[in-house]
């Protein structure tokens, strides 16, 4: 197994660029001023499609041969790897499958398709949707990107942080939503490189520390499907690559509660203004806790925040954020 | 009556420097794709308190003498301008008087007073705000500052129109949310120096379209207080420096409806991730209304939009969003 690299994130950024946005770094006086750190928040929510993923997603799809990009590209997922797929195929011409359940809300089927790819639903009780998936992809030649566990894929999601270090320079801490691992371990690998001392924490639910279990036994640790706001990070488990750059890379995977993303997600649309989903507040809401200690363990440092996305149905977001 | 210049806005930009944030400008492919043209989106609502109306406070407040600052500052406002006087004095170490309604939202007497603020309270059934205020400041020798009609507020709010057209150049059309006039005549100073053959739009809401009046009689006509969910443009007429750049620089004052404030601020946070408050809708509303007749004006064009600030109440926020 080859691990990407820094020079990977390198490559995936000259292909991204002028396909990705390149973020905002937004900074909030009141949380510098209420943690005592200096925060530095990478606002992956203003990405296209409205997360990381489309980095990844992008990036995978970009190094297709001629034969692959005919045949267009194939992926499972009810969440924002499907869209990130579907826009990336769409920008790069070829066609895509994606394969969703037949309860996928309305609008992600719709939003989903309304990128332009095809999608099939399989039934969540009675089908399994890998197999359904790698059959397709076998009739239709199709190639098949996963989620997250695939170097490409790694390495287009570590451009964010690559951008946030060049934006910023070096930072002490920097704290990463996290479900499958993408985006931890190409961030990690982007701090590697251009900020050594940065301690990088992935962050996971309470509700589904599948990652940090993984971290702590030293293997990869599955669970069943947690029950969590988060709905990004539903993983039931690290993948090989992430997780042997999480273990090499990675201080630790912290966890927080629903309730703390609830309070994060307010944060952002009251003090910044920001529209964030609740697997977006992941990042932000470990790194209060860390602040909020006996011991404020933030204290004078330069903190990174790492936001994944703001995806987020409006009548949930506004029912989150009265409730 | 000495109008303020594109070099005053130069110089407000010096003295802002390191004390504002030089805020995002944010593309959309879904509004470039779905409205044919290209949109540029200057976030003020990412400004410090949340709105532009910080870059015309500081700027006055930075250009006291020591006795003006040993005395301080004093203005009613029971909006914005409250919350960025009470910041930049305290920002530059002076005493703030703010003048409100006794009946203003409890959370925006707090958020002033939370500025380190004085705050004043008035009746506003059997008292004069703008007495009230004349006498504080003639009793203790303090500065008033008025909302928008002041050579320095308007430099300071043309430092936003500034960045926007150093980061992405000139434009065919610039759309600014409008209530008093400073922000659209500050935008208009640096349009003609910047983008002189940019066309500047200020934007009203239906029910106060007094501006639009104004430059249609030629002389600066006043209305009652309007009713409109745009809080902050619920002014009663242009000041006498505003009206006579406005006059001079900009193309024409259009209005929109408060459903289509509605409708933009949903489009923000649904396919920008952006809270942004009924006011700073209205820049977008009036672009995408051009965009909309029979003939598209907007077609193929470079536009700019003007979001003037996200400071609104989260109960109110998720009621709109989902009503």
């Amino acid at each position: 197994m080859q691990l990407p690299t820094y020079d990977d994130v390198i490559a995936a950024a000259a292909r991204l660029e002028g396909h990705a946005h390149r973020t905002p770094v937004l900074r909030s006086a009141t949380a510098d001023a209420r943690w005592g750190a200096q925060f530095f928040f990478k606002c992956e929510n203003f990405q296209r499609m409205g997360a990381f993923k489309f980095r990844g997603a992008f990036n995978a799809l970009s190094k297709f041969d001629a034969a692959q990009r005919k045949a267009g590209a194939i992926a499972f997922s009810s969440g924002n790897h499907a869209q990130a797929m579907a826009l990336s195929a769409r920008l790069l011409g070829m066609p895509a499958v994606i394969v969703m359940p037949k309860d996928a809300p309305a609008a992600k089927l719709a939003a989903t398709r309304g990128y332009g790819a095809e999608v099939v639903l399989y039934d969540r009780f009675t089908e399994d949707r890998e197999a359904v998936t790698r059959q397709l992809a076998t009739e239709r030649g199709m190639t098949m990107i996963p989620p997250y566990d695939h170097p490409d894929v790694i390495a287009g999601q570590g451009t964010a942080a690559k951008e946030l270090f060049e934006d910023v320079g070096p930072l002490d801490r920097l704290y990463v939503c996290m479900g499958g691992g993408g985006l931890t371990s190409g961030s990690a690998l982007a701090a590697r490189a251009l900020s050594p001392q940065c301690e990088v924490y992935g962050v996971e639910p309470e509700a589904g520390n599948d990652g940090q279990q993984s971290l702590r036994a030293g293997k990869i640790i599955t669970i069943p499907t947690p029950q969590t706001i988060a709905d990004g990070a539903q993983t039931q488990h690290l993948g090989e690559y992430t997780f042997a750059i999480i273990r090499r890379d990675v201080k630790d995977v912290v966890t927080v509660s629903d309730a703390q993303l609830v309070e994060a997600m307010r944060f952002f649309a009251e003090r910044m203004k920001m529209v964030v989903e609740p697997t977006g507040g992941l990042a932000f809401a470990a790194a209060c806790e860390a602040a909020s200690g006996e011991v404020n363990s933030l204290k004078g440092q330069r903190v990174g925040v790492l936001i994944s996305g703001g995806n987020v149905d409006l009548a949930r977001y506004a029912q989150l954020l009265t409730g």
